[in-house]
Protein backbone atom coordinates (compact mmCIF):
# COMPACT_ATOMS: atom_id res chain seq x y z
CA UNK A 1 0.00 0.00 0.00
CA UNK A 2 1.20 3.24 -0.70
CA UNK A 3 -0.54 5.74 0.60
CA UNK A 4 -2.05 9.40 -1.49
CA UNK A 5 -1.39 12.23 0.52
CA UNK A 6 -5.16 12.55 0.49
CA UNK A 7 -6.22 9.84 1.60
CA UNK A 8 -3.05 9.68 4.22
CA UNK A 9 -4.41 12.89 5.87
CA UNK A 10 -7.26 10.92 7.08
CA UNK A 11 -5.50 8.17 8.53
CA UNK A 12 -4.77 7.81 11.95
CA UNK A 13 -1.08 8.43 13.37
CA UNK A 14 -0.83 4.66 14.32
CA UNK A 15 -1.97 3.80 10.77
CA UNK A 16 1.17 6.26 9.36
CA UNK A 17 3.41 4.50 11.81
CA UNK A 18 2.49 0.66 10.53
CA UNK A 19 2.71 1.42 7.17
CA UNK A 20 6.33 2.64 8.03
CA UNK A 21 7.23 -0.17 10.37
CA UNK A 22 6.05 -2.25 6.79
CA UNK A 23 7.92 -0.45 4.35
CA UNK A 24 4.67 0.83 2.49
CA UNK A 25 5.56 4.78 3.30
CA UNK A 26 9.16 5.47 3.14
CA UNK A 27 8.59 9.35 1.44
CA UNK A 28 7.69 12.63 3.49
CA UNK A 29 5.51 12.65 5.63
CA UNK A 30 3.80 16.33 5.50
CA UNK A 31 0.00 16.45 5.13
CA UNK A 32 -0.44 12.98 6.82
CA UNK A 33 -2.27 11.75 9.98
CA UNK A 34 -3.90 16.01 10.22
CA UNK A 35 -4.28 16.97 12.96
CA UNK A 36 -1.66 15.22 14.87
CA UNK A 37 2.33 16.21 15.79
CA UNK A 38 4.97 15.09 13.68
CA UNK A 39 8.60 14.37 15.02
CA UNK A 40 11.93 15.59 14.09
CA UNK A 41 14.03 12.41 15.55
CA UNK A 42 17.68 12.62 16.91
CA UNK A 43 19.12 9.58 18.27
CA UNK A 44 22.69 9.49 20.43
CA UNK A 45 24.46 7.23 22.42
CA UNK A 46 24.09 7.54 25.88
CA UNK A 47 27.36 9.13 26.50
CA UNK A 48 26.53 12.36 24.55
CA UNK A 49 22.60 12.08 25.46
CA UNK A 50 23.03 14.26 28.33
CA UNK A 51 24.55 16.93 26.59
CA UNK A 52 22.24 16.87 23.91
CA UNK A 53 19.34 17.17 26.47
CA UNK A 54 21.15 19.86 27.55
CA UNK A 55 21.16 21.39 24.65
CA UNK A 56 17.97 21.27 23.50
CA UNK A 57 16.26 22.62 27.12
CA UNK A 58 19.06 25.63 26.61
CA UNK A 59 17.37 25.91 23.11
CA UNK A 60 13.82 25.39 22.92
CA UNK A 61 12.84 27.67 19.93
CA UNK A 62 15.12 25.81 17.29
CA UNK A 63 15.00 22.18 19.52
CA UNK A 64 11.61 21.87 21.56
CA UNK A 65 11.37 18.76 22.95
CA UNK A 66 8.62 16.44 22.60
CA UNK A 67 9.43 13.53 24.46
CA UNK A 68 12.95 11.04 25.37
CA UNK A 69 13.22 7.74 25.19
CA UNK A 70 14.85 5.57 28.05
CA UNK A 71 18.23 4.55 26.91
CA UNK A 72 18.54 1.65 24.70
CA UNK A 73 14.55 1.24 24.54
CA UNK A 74 13.12 1.88 21.40
CA UNK A 75 8.98 2.48 22.52
CA UNK A 76 8.24 6.14 23.18
CA UNK A 77 5.31 6.42 24.91
CA UNK A 78 5.43 9.86 25.80
CA UNK A 79 4.17 10.30 21.75
CA UNK A 80 2.57 7.10 21.16
CA UNK A 81 1.81 4.01 22.95
CA UNK A 82 3.17 1.50 20.46
CA UNK A 83 5.96 3.35 18.57
CA UNK A 84 9.26 1.47 17.82
CA UNK A 85 11.42 3.97 16.79
CA UNK A 86 13.56 1.73 14.87
CA UNK A 87 11.24 0.89 12.28
CA UNK A 88 8.40 4.06 12.62
CA UNK A 89 10.07 6.76 10.74
CA UNK A 90 9.75 6.44 7.17
CA UNK A 91 13.52 7.21 6.40
CA UNK A 92 16.65 7.59 8.71
CA UNK A 93 19.85 9.28 7.88
CA UNK A 94 23.17 7.64 9.56
CA UNK A 95 25.83 10.36 10.58
CA UNK A 96 29.36 8.84 11.52
CA UNK A 97 31.38 11.70 13.07
CA UNK A 98 29.36 13.93 11.93
CA UNK A 99 29.31 13.05 8.54
CA UNK A 100 26.38 11.40 6.50
CA UNK A 101 26.92 7.50 5.37
CA UNK A 102 23.70 6.60 4.84
CA UNK A 103 19.94 7.00 4.42
CA UNK A 104 17.80 3.58 5.59
CA UNK A 105 14.38 2.67 5.96
CA UNK A 106 14.88 0.55 9.38
CA UNK A 107 17.32 0.67 11.99
CA UNK A 108 16.81 -2.40 13.61
CA UNK A 109 19.99 -3.66 12.67
CA UNK A 110 22.39 -0.93 13.70
CA UNK A 111 20.27 -0.14 17.27
CA UNK A 112 22.08 -0.23 20.07
CA UNK A 113 21.98 -1.07 23.77
CA UNK A 114 22.74 2.59 24.85
CA UNK A 115 20.41 4.41 22.24
CA UNK A 116 18.94 7.39 23.53
CA UNK A 117 16.02 8.54 21.22
CA UNK A 118 15.07 12.65 21.15
CA UNK A 119 11.62 13.43 19.57
CA UNK A 120 11.95 17.64 19.07
CA UNK A 121 8.65 19.12 17.76
CA UNK A 122 8.49 19.96 14.13
CA UNK A 123 6.68 22.99 12.21
CA UNK A 124 4.03 20.99 10.58
CA UNK A 125 1.89 21.54 14.01
CA UNK A 126 1.95 25.23 13.63
CA UNK A 127 1.51 25.28 10.04
CA UNK A 128 -1.72 23.45 10.24
CA UNK A 129 -2.64 26.09 12.88
CA UNK A 130 -1.92 29.03 10.62
CA UNK A 131 -3.63 27.55 7.52
CA UNK A 132 -7.01 26.59 9.82
CA UNK A 133 -6.92 30.63 10.92
CA UNK A 134 -6.92 31.43 7.39
CA UNK A 135 -3.40 32.39 6.89
CA UNK A 136 -1.63 31.81 3.50
CA UNK A 137 1.33 29.58 3.87
CA UNK A 138 3.19 30.53 0.85
CA UNK A 139 5.20 27.12 0.71
CA UNK A 140 1.93 25.05 1.09
CA UNK A 141 0.44 27.07 -1.69
CA UNK A 142 3.22 26.71 -4.13
CA UNK A 143 3.65 22.58 -3.22
CA UNK A 144 7.29 23.49 -2.33
CA UNK A 145 9.34 22.80 0.63
CA UNK A 146 9.83 25.33 3.41
CA UNK A 147 12.94 27.88 2.96
CA UNK A 148 15.40 27.12 5.60
CA UNK A 149 18.52 29.67 6.21
CA UNK A 150 21.44 29.38 8.44
CA UNK A 151 21.40 32.16 10.36
CA UNK A 152 24.26 34.31 12.72
CA UNK A 153 22.14 33.90 15.38
CA UNK A 154 23.96 31.34 17.97
CA UNK A 155 22.69 28.83 20.59
CA UNK A 156 23.46 28.34 23.79
CA UNK A 157 25.78 26.03 24.15
CA UNK A 158 26.01 22.82 25.81
CA UNK A 159 28.66 20.56 26.77
CA UNK A 160 29.96 19.11 23.00
CA UNK A 161 26.42 21.02 21.24
CA UNK A 162 27.04 24.14 20.04
CA UNK A 163 26.21 25.86 16.71
CA UNK A 164 24.07 28.74 15.33
CA UNK A 165 20.08 28.73 14.47
CA UNK A 166 18.83 27.53 11.20
CA UNK A 167 15.49 29.57 10.15
CA UNK A 168 12.44 28.45 7.93
CA UNK A 169 10.44 31.44 6.45
CA UNK A 170 7.40 32.39 5.58
CA UNK A 171 6.50 35.99 3.66
CA UNK A 172 3.67 37.88 4.92
CA UNK A 173 1.69 40.98 4.84
CA UNK A 174 2.51 42.92 8.85
CA UNK A 175 -1.25 42.33 9.89
CA UNK A 176 -1.13 38.59 8.77
CA UNK A 177 2.40 38.28 10.51
CA UNK A 178 0.97 39.36 13.91
CA UNK A 179 -1.60 37.23 13.46
CA UNK A 180 1.22 34.29 13.45
CA UNK A 181 2.88 35.62 16.14
CA UNK A 182 0.00 35.30 18.39
CA UNK A 183 -0.88 31.94 17.17
CA UNK A 184 2.69 30.38 17.07
CA UNK A 185 3.58 32.19 20.25
CA UNK A 186 1.13 29.69 21.97
CA UNK A 187 3.12 26.74 20.96
CA UNK A 188 6.56 26.48 22.20
CA UNK A 189 6.76 22.67 21.45
CA UNK A 190 6.92 23.64 17.69
CA UNK A 191 9.47 26.32 17.44
CA UNK A 192 6.96 29.06 19.55
CA UNK A 193 7.33 32.83 17.81
CA UNK A 194 9.12 33.81 14.93
CA UNK A 195 13.02 34.65 16.52
CA UNK A 196 12.78 37.47 13.35
CA UNK A 197 10.76 39.62 10.54
CA UNK A 198 11.56 42.13 8.31
CA UNK A 199 15.57 42.43 7.36
CA UNK A 200 17.21 39.59 6.56
CA UNK A 201 20.57 40.24 7.00
CA UNK A 202 20.13 41.99 10.64
CA UNK A 203 20.18 38.00 11.42
CA UNK A 204 23.33 37.00 9.05
CA UNK A 205 21.14 36.06 6.41
CA UNK A 206 22.84 37.51 2.62
CA UNK A 207 20.75 36.19 0.19
CA UNK A 208 17.09 35.23 0.94
CA UNK A 209 16.13 34.14 -2.43
CA UNK A 210 19.12 32.01 -2.00
CA UNK A 211 17.85 29.48 0.62
CA UNK A 212 20.89 27.35 2.32
CA UNK A 213 17.89 23.74 2.75
CA UNK A 214 14.46 23.95 0.51
CA UNK A 215 13.21 25.92 -1.81
CA UNK A 216 12.91 29.61 -2.64
CA UNK A 217 9.42 31.50 -2.48
CA UNK A 218 8.44 34.72 -3.68
CA UNK A 219 7.91 37.54 -1.16
CA UNK A 220 5.36 39.55 -2.45
CA UNK A 221 4.76 43.09 -2.76
CA UNK A 222 3.43 44.52 0.81
CA UNK A 223 5.10 41.48 2.38
CA UNK A 224 7.73 40.82 5.18
CA UNK A 225 10.04 37.72 5.46
CA UNK A 226 9.03 36.30 9.08
CA UNK A 227 11.59 33.48 10.17
CA UNK A 228 11.18 30.79 12.91
CA UNK A 229 14.14 28.88 14.45
CA UNK A 230 14.11 25.27 12.57
CA UNK A 231 14.75 21.90 13.46
CA UNK A 232 17.38 21.60 11.58
CA UNK A 233 19.64 23.71 14.10
CA UNK A 234 20.20 20.12 16.19
CA UNK A 235 21.28 18.59 12.71
CA UNK A 236 24.10 21.29 12.78
CA UNK A 237 24.67 21.22 16.03
CA UNK A 238 25.16 17.48 15.34
CA UNK A 239 27.49 17.79 12.60
CA UNK A 240 29.60 20.80 14.77
CA UNK A 241 29.78 17.77 17.62
CA UNK A 242 30.59 14.74 15.56
CA UNK A 243 29.67 12.37 18.07
CA UNK A 244 30.52 8.67 16.26
CA UNK A 245 27.13 7.99 15.56
CA UNK A 246 23.90 9.43 15.60
CA UNK A 247 20.62 8.82 14.05
CA UNK A 248 18.56 11.57 12.70
CA UNK A 249 15.02 11.64 10.25
CA UNK A 250 15.68 11.84 6.98
CA UNK A 251 14.22 15.65 6.00
CA UNK A 252 10.43 16.08 5.23
CA UNK A 253 9.81 11.60 6.43
CA UNK A 254 8.99 12.14 10.53
CA UNK A 255 7.80 10.39 13.35
CA UNK A 256 3.72 10.52 13.10
CA UNK A 257 3.07 10.91 16.80
CA UNK A 258 -0.54 9.65 18.73
CA UNK A 259 0.11 14.31 20.55
CA UNK A 260 -2.91 16.10 18.68
CA UNK A 261 -1.66 19.47 17.48
CA UNK A 262 -4.43 20.87 19.58
CA UNK A 263 -2.67 19.88 22.61
CA UNK A 264 0.00 21.38 21.98
CA UNK A 265 -2.14 25.19 21.19
CA UNK A 266 -3.80 25.08 24.27
CA UNK A 267 -0.96 24.25 27.15
CA UNK A 268 -2.49 20.39 28.09
CA UNK A 269 0.85 18.63 26.54
CA UNK A 270 3.21 17.16 29.04
CA UNK A 271 6.70 15.54 28.72
CA UNK A 272 8.82 14.07 31.13
CA UNK A 273 12.40 13.32 30.72
CA UNK A 274 13.67 9.72 32.01
CA UNK A 275 16.71 9.10 34.23
CA UNK A 276 20.27 8.30 32.02
CA UNK B 1 -1.49 67.73 48.30
CA UNK B 2 -0.28 67.64 44.89
CA UNK B 3 1.52 64.07 44.19
CA UNK B 4 4.39 63.65 42.86
CA UNK B 5 4.51 61.08 39.89
CA UNK B 6 7.18 58.65 42.14
CA UNK B 7 5.17 58.62 45.78
CA UNK B 8 2.19 58.57 43.31
CA UNK B 9 3.39 55.14 41.71
CA UNK B 10 3.20 53.94 45.21
CA UNK B 11 -0.23 54.82 46.33
CA UNK B 12 -3.57 53.05 45.41
CA UNK B 13 -5.85 53.53 42.69
CA UNK B 14 -8.58 54.66 45.53
CA UNK B 15 -6.36 57.39 46.82
CA UNK B 16 -5.54 58.54 43.57
CA UNK B 17 -9.28 59.16 42.70
CA UNK B 18 -9.89 60.38 46.36
CA UNK B 19 -7.37 62.90 44.91
CA UNK B 20 -9.28 63.35 41.51
CA UNK B 21 -12.13 64.09 43.63
CA UNK B 22 -10.55 66.74 46.29
CA UNK B 23 -9.36 68.64 43.09
CA UNK B 24 -5.78 67.49 44.35
CA UNK B 25 -4.89 65.36 41.52
CA UNK B 26 -6.25 67.40 38.05
CA UNK B 27 -3.31 66.77 35.77
CA UNK B 28 -2.00 63.36 33.77
CA UNK B 29 -1.97 60.09 35.90
CA UNK B 30 0.60 58.25 33.92
CA UNK B 31 2.98 56.00 36.37
CA UNK B 32 0.27 56.42 38.86
CA UNK B 33 -1.01 53.54 41.20
CA UNK B 34 1.56 51.26 39.33
CA UNK B 35 0.05 47.65 38.66
CA UNK B 36 -3.52 48.97 38.36
CA UNK B 37 -5.58 49.58 34.90
CA UNK B 38 -6.35 52.95 33.81
CA UNK B 39 -9.44 53.82 31.59
CA UNK B 40 -10.06 56.15 28.92
CA UNK B 41 -13.93 57.78 30.17
CA UNK B 42 -16.59 58.27 27.23
CA UNK B 43 -19.76 59.27 28.70
CA UNK B 44 -23.02 59.59 26.45
CA UNK B 45 -26.95 60.12 26.59
CA UNK B 46 -28.70 56.95 26.90
CA UNK B 47 -30.34 57.32 24.24
CA UNK B 48 -26.71 56.99 21.97
CA UNK B 49 -24.72 54.88 24.55
CA UNK B 50 -26.43 51.39 22.64
CA UNK B 51 -24.78 52.33 19.40
CA UNK B 52 -21.31 53.51 21.08
CA UNK B 53 -21.61 50.34 23.04
CA UNK B 54 -22.40 48.26 19.69
CA UNK B 55 -19.07 50.22 18.62
CA UNK B 56 -16.54 49.34 21.43
CA UNK B 57 -18.40 45.73 20.75
CA UNK B 58 -17.46 45.47 17.10
CA UNK B 59 -14.11 46.96 17.08
CA UNK B 60 -12.29 45.72 20.52
CA UNK B 61 -8.61 46.71 19.62
CA UNK B 62 -9.14 50.58 19.52
CA UNK B 63 -12.23 50.37 22.13
CA UNK B 64 -11.72 47.11 24.48
CA UNK B 65 -14.56 47.87 27.22
CA UNK B 66 -13.32 47.49 30.69
CA UNK B 67 -16.58 49.03 32.53
CA UNK B 68 -20.04 50.08 31.49
CA UNK B 69 -22.18 52.03 34.23
CA UNK B 70 -26.38 51.79 34.51
CA UNK B 71 -27.86 54.83 33.00
CA UNK B 72 -27.80 57.49 35.52
CA UNK B 73 -25.35 56.09 37.47
CA UNK B 74 -22.00 57.60 38.45
CA UNK B 75 -20.85 54.31 39.70
CA UNK B 76 -18.52 52.17 37.99
CA UNK B 77 -18.10 48.76 40.85
CA UNK B 78 -16.91 46.84 37.93
CA UNK B 79 -13.56 49.24 37.86
CA UNK B 80 -14.22 50.01 42.08
CA UNK B 81 -16.05 50.03 44.84
CA UNK B 82 -16.08 53.44 45.41
CA UNK B 83 -16.23 55.12 42.08
CA UNK B 84 -18.14 58.73 41.71
CA UNK B 85 -17.08 59.22 37.53
CA UNK B 86 -18.46 62.36 38.37
CA UNK B 87 -15.34 64.02 40.10
CA UNK B 88 -12.89 60.48 40.24
CA UNK B 89 -10.94 61.39 36.76
CA UNK B 90 -8.53 64.12 36.91
CA UNK B 91 -9.78 66.43 34.49
CA UNK B 92 -12.99 65.95 31.81
CA UNK B 93 -13.57 67.39 28.19
CA UNK B 94 -16.95 68.38 27.02
CA UNK B 95 -18.00 67.83 23.58
CA UNK B 96 -21.11 69.53 22.21
CA UNK B 97 -22.58 68.18 18.75
CA UNK B 98 -18.92 66.89 17.88
CA UNK B 99 -16.67 70.01 18.80
CA UNK B 100 -15.15 70.69 22.60
CA UNK B 101 -16.95 73.02 24.57
CA UNK B 102 -14.79 73.16 27.80
CA UNK B 103 -12.29 71.40 29.96
CA UNK B 104 -13.48 70.97 33.82
CA UNK B 105 -12.38 68.80 36.77
CA UNK B 106 -15.47 67.85 37.92
CA UNK B 107 -18.80 66.81 35.86
CA UNK B 108 -21.75 66.80 38.91
CA UNK B 109 -23.32 70.36 38.20
CA UNK B 110 -23.97 68.73 34.15
CA UNK B 111 -24.66 65.04 35.45
CA UNK B 112 -27.80 64.08 33.18
CA UNK B 113 -30.02 61.01 34.65
CA UNK B 114 -29.60 59.25 31.12
CA UNK B 115 -25.51 59.47 31.09
CA UNK B 116 -24.04 55.87 30.47
CA UNK B 117 -19.85 55.76 31.62
CA UNK B 118 -18.37 53.39 29.19
CA UNK B 119 -14.53 52.53 30.29
CA UNK B 120 -11.98 51.82 27.40
CA UNK B 121 -9.01 49.93 28.37
CA UNK B 122 -5.49 52.36 28.38
CA UNK B 123 -2.13 51.20 26.72
CA UNK B 124 -0.23 51.96 30.07
CA UNK B 125 -1.44 48.53 31.07
CA UNK B 126 0.32 47.16 28.26
CA UNK B 127 3.77 49.52 28.41
CA UNK B 128 3.32 48.28 32.34
CA UNK B 129 3.71 44.64 30.93
CA UNK B 130 6.57 45.42 28.26
CA UNK B 131 8.59 47.62 30.20
CA UNK B 132 8.59 44.32 33.07
CA UNK B 133 9.75 41.80 30.05
CA UNK B 134 12.55 44.51 30.12
CA UNK B 135 11.62 45.98 26.63
CA UNK B 136 12.46 49.69 25.56
CA UNK B 137 9.50 51.94 25.50
CA UNK B 138 10.53 54.72 23.46
CA UNK B 139 8.30 57.61 24.67
CA UNK B 140 8.34 56.71 28.18
CA UNK B 141 12.68 56.50 28.02
CA UNK B 142 11.96 60.01 26.42
CA UNK B 143 9.33 61.06 29.05
CA UNK B 144 7.29 62.22 26.03
CA UNK B 145 3.38 61.51 25.05
CA UNK B 146 3.41 58.66 22.53
CA UNK B 147 3.00 59.44 18.91
CA UNK B 148 -0.43 58.55 17.47
CA UNK B 149 -1.86 58.71 14.01
CA UNK B 150 -4.88 58.67 11.83
CA UNK B 151 -5.17 55.44 9.81
CA UNK B 152 -6.76 54.14 6.81
CA UNK B 153 -7.72 51.01 8.74
CA UNK B 154 -12.01 51.50 8.93
CA UNK B 155 -13.51 50.86 12.06
CA UNK B 156 -16.75 48.63 11.85
CA UNK B 157 -19.62 51.03 12.21
CA UNK B 158 -22.47 50.83 14.49
CA UNK B 159 -25.30 52.65 14.11
CA UNK B 160 -24.16 56.26 13.94
CA UNK B 161 -20.59 55.50 14.98
CA UNK B 162 -17.74 54.92 12.92
CA UNK B 163 -14.57 56.42 11.58
CA UNK B 164 -10.94 55.04 10.88
CA UNK B 165 -8.05 53.62 13.65
CA UNK B 166 -6.16 56.12 15.49
CA UNK B 167 -2.75 54.36 16.39
CA UNK B 168 0.16 54.47 18.57
CA UNK B 169 3.37 54.06 17.44
CA UNK B 170 6.51 52.21 19.92
CA UNK B 171 9.75 51.75 17.61
CA UNK B 172 11.27 48.41 17.84
CA UNK B 173 13.93 45.78 16.61
CA UNK B 174 12.27 42.87 15.28
CA UNK B 175 12.98 40.54 18.53
CA UNK B 176 11.56 42.99 20.24
CA UNK B 177 8.37 43.40 18.51
CA UNK B 178 8.16 39.83 18.36
CA UNK B 179 8.00 39.33 22.08
CA UNK B 180 5.82 42.79 22.45
CA UNK B 181 3.55 41.22 20.04
CA UNK B 182 3.79 38.01 22.29
CA UNK B 183 3.18 40.01 25.46
CA UNK B 184 0.03 42.68 24.31
CA UNK B 185 -1.87 39.82 22.71
CA UNK B 186 -2.83 38.52 26.10
CA UNK B 187 -3.53 41.96 27.33
CA UNK B 188 -7.17 42.23 24.63
CA UNK B 189 -8.77 44.44 27.24
CA UNK B 190 -6.17 47.18 26.59
CA UNK B 191 -5.33 46.92 22.95
CA UNK B 192 -4.04 43.61 22.26
CA UNK B 193 -1.41 43.12 19.58
CA UNK B 194 -0.47 45.64 17.06
CA UNK B 195 -2.35 46.10 14.16
CA UNK B 196 1.06 47.22 11.85
CA UNK B 197 4.32 46.80 12.09
CA UNK B 198 6.77 48.28 9.07
CA UNK B 199 6.11 50.36 6.03
CA UNK B 200 3.42 53.51 7.90
CA UNK B 201 2.40 54.15 4.32
CA UNK B 202 0.63 50.57 4.19
CA UNK B 203 -2.14 52.17 6.77
CA UNK B 204 -1.91 55.46 5.21
CA UNK B 205 0.54 57.41 7.38
CA UNK B 206 2.01 59.48 5.11
CA UNK B 207 4.74 61.16 7.43
CA UNK B 208 6.01 59.03 10.65
CA UNK B 209 7.95 61.92 12.37
CA UNK B 210 4.68 64.31 12.18
CA UNK B 211 2.12 62.73 14.50
CA UNK B 212 -1.59 63.78 14.22
CA UNK B 213 -1.43 63.36 18.20
CA UNK B 214 1.20 63.13 21.35
CA UNK B 215 5.32 63.56 20.32
CA UNK B 216 7.11 62.48 17.67
CA UNK B 217 10.26 59.54 18.56
CA UNK B 218 13.02 58.79 16.72
CA UNK B 219 13.37 55.26 15.09
CA UNK B 220 16.68 54.44 15.53
CA UNK B 221 18.52 51.94 13.01
CA UNK B 222 17.42 48.61 13.25
CA UNK B 223 14.16 49.21 14.63
CA UNK B 224 10.69 49.18 12.73
CA UNK B 225 7.54 50.97 13.97
CA UNK B 226 4.91 48.88 15.69
CA UNK B 227 1.69 50.21 15.85
CA UNK B 228 -1.07 49.70 18.36
CA UNK B 229 -4.53 50.50 17.93
CA UNK B 230 -5.30 53.48 20.33
CA UNK B 231 -7.85 54.95 22.42
CA UNK B 232 -7.92 57.93 20.93
CA UNK B 233 -9.97 56.38 18.22
CA UNK B 234 -13.72 56.63 20.25
CA UNK B 235 -13.01 60.10 20.12
CA UNK B 236 -12.40 60.90 16.76
CA UNK B 237 -16.16 58.29 16.14
CA UNK B 238 -17.58 60.97 18.55
CA UNK B 239 -16.39 63.65 16.56
CA UNK B 240 -17.66 62.26 13.26
CA UNK B 241 -21.10 60.87 15.29
CA UNK B 242 -21.84 64.71 16.93
CA UNK B 243 -23.84 63.52 19.74
CA UNK B 244 -25.64 66.65 21.67
CA UNK B 245 -23.15 65.96 24.73
CA UNK B 246 -20.42 64.08 25.16
CA UNK B 247 -17.82 63.66 28.09
CA UNK B 248 -14.86 62.34 27.98
CA UNK B 249 -11.18 62.39 30.24
CA UNK B 250 -8.72 65.13 28.99
CA UNK B 251 -6.03 63.50 27.19
CA UNK B 252 -3.52 61.37 29.74
CA UNK B 253 -5.98 62.34 32.83
CA UNK B 254 -7.26 58.94 33.18
CA UNK B 255 -9.97 57.16 35.65
CA UNK B 256 -7.46 54.88 38.08
CA UNK B 257 -9.18 51.54 38.63
CA UNK B 258 -8.94 48.84 40.89
CA UNK B 259 -8.63 46.46 38.36
CA UNK B 260 -5.22 44.46 38.34
CA UNK B 261 -2.87 44.53 35.18
CA UNK B 262 -2.15 40.93 35.98
CA UNK B 263 -5.71 40.60 35.79
CA UNK B 264 -5.58 41.91 32.12
CA UNK B 265 -2.95 39.63 31.32
CA UNK B 266 -4.25 35.80 32.59
CA UNK B 267 -7.74 36.30 31.31
CA UNK B 268 -8.90 36.93 35.11
CA UNK B 269 -11.13 40.10 34.45
CA UNK B 270 -14.65 39.84 33.49
CA UNK B 271 -17.12 42.61 32.74
CA UNK B 272 -20.82 42.51 32.48
CA UNK B 273 -22.81 45.04 30.48
CA UNK B 274 -26.22 46.86 32.52
CA UNK B 275 -29.50 46.86 30.88
CA UNK B 276 -30.26 50.27 29.24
Amino acid sequence: MLLSSNSAADHTPEAIRAGARSGAISGQTSGMAKGFAQGNLVILPKEWAKDFLNFCLANPKPCPLLAVGRPGDPSLPGAGEDIDIRSDVPSYRIFRNGNLVGEVENIANIWQDDFVSFLIGCSFSFEWALLTAGLNVRHIELGTNVPMYKTNIECISAGRFSGQYVASMRPMKPADAIRAIEITSRMPQVHGAPVHFGDPSAIGIVDVTRPDYGDPVPIREGEVPVFWACGVTPQVALANAKPPIAITHSPGCMLLTDIPDDDLMTGRFRFTVPDF
